[in-house]
């Protein structure tokens, strides 16, 4: 049994799904790990990560726009010391959470068919993300 | 230390939450792994899985229900290519996510004693789900 | 490669997210493992766990009303047993979810700049909440 970690960087530009499940399978394929678990861990309060379907993009407007109406700016939020999109960046975080855990077999994760791994940038501006991939298994 | 793997498929009959904590527990108890980390993963973007009290089904009712309200049928969604219960599917998929872990201490999962473990079905049609288990410890 | 389990006592006084980072990395320190996967996870269905902000004060308030708001209260549930605040804490709970995991590295979790670890109280009089640790590496 053993580990392996990586940092993935996920440059953004404003608020969108940015997909990098290639990004995943091809570290994945670099390790001899072939049975385990995998973990990606975004480091930062104001993106997320998320699976969803990543074949229709339909999909992935309806979720930005769900989170638009679930968690709207300018809510007479207390915090809004970066503008606007602020504090509805970190709400949006918790929606969805910082952290994914993939079952690894075969040498592959277990995606169903249309899973693809997403990280959601919350603000406005681009930004470059760091999201840690740790691998445990054998 | 060493990992176990499986599959459990879940019916599903519409639109509603399907406690299979005792199927969880018993794969558990049929490993020789006493203390680990389990990890359970639904291979799907229209089911998720949750965790909450399963002693008052009362409870399930109402989590249901606020999901019909967070997250509605027929809100001008873009994408219904299945139908209105399409994309709220995907998004209350976001809402609980697709992955759950439980450390686990003398052969049992570490739960409290109104947790029960949930398969979410999000879509009005019956499906076959399936959850990877995946085991890791001594 | 080998593991280590803890358990801490969050006591709290009422809704409020109560961070114990500091804690979870004490407890950390106190290993001898360097590299490897962190879980932490809350043994209840009306507490929950979550990593946020954790320099500004003001964004807790605002996750505080954001919940208060897409969670309410007195919202006609079925289930009241044990008063207005039952329901919307077990839904609460949802949003979050009962675990974090978190990657090990250098014998430190690759917690970003700002983030946190909270436990989220979501009833509102006081509680001595129970978080698992569990932490799998070398």
């Amino acid at each position: 049994m053993h580990q392996s970690q990586t940092s993935f960087t996920i440059p953004t530009r404003g608020k969108s799904l940015y997909e990098f499940t290639d990004q995943v399978a091809d570290w994945l394929a670099s390790t001899d790990i072939a049975t385990g678990l995998l973990t990606l861990f975004c480091r930062h309060t104001s993106a997320s990560l998320l699976i969803n379907e990543n074949a229709a993009p339909a999909v992935q407007r309806d979720i930005l726009r769900w989170m638009e109406m679930v968690a709207p700016e300018r809510a007479g939020y207390e915090h809004d010391d970066e503008g606007p999109d602020d504090m509805p960046a970190h709400i949006r975080t918790l929606l969805t959470g910082e952290s994914l855990q993939i079952p690894v077999a075969d040498g592959r994760m277990v995606l169903g068919t249309w899973q693809g791994i997403f990280l959601a940038e919350h603000r406005s501006s681009a930004h470059r993300r760091q999201v840690v991939g740790h691998l445990i298994g054998e």
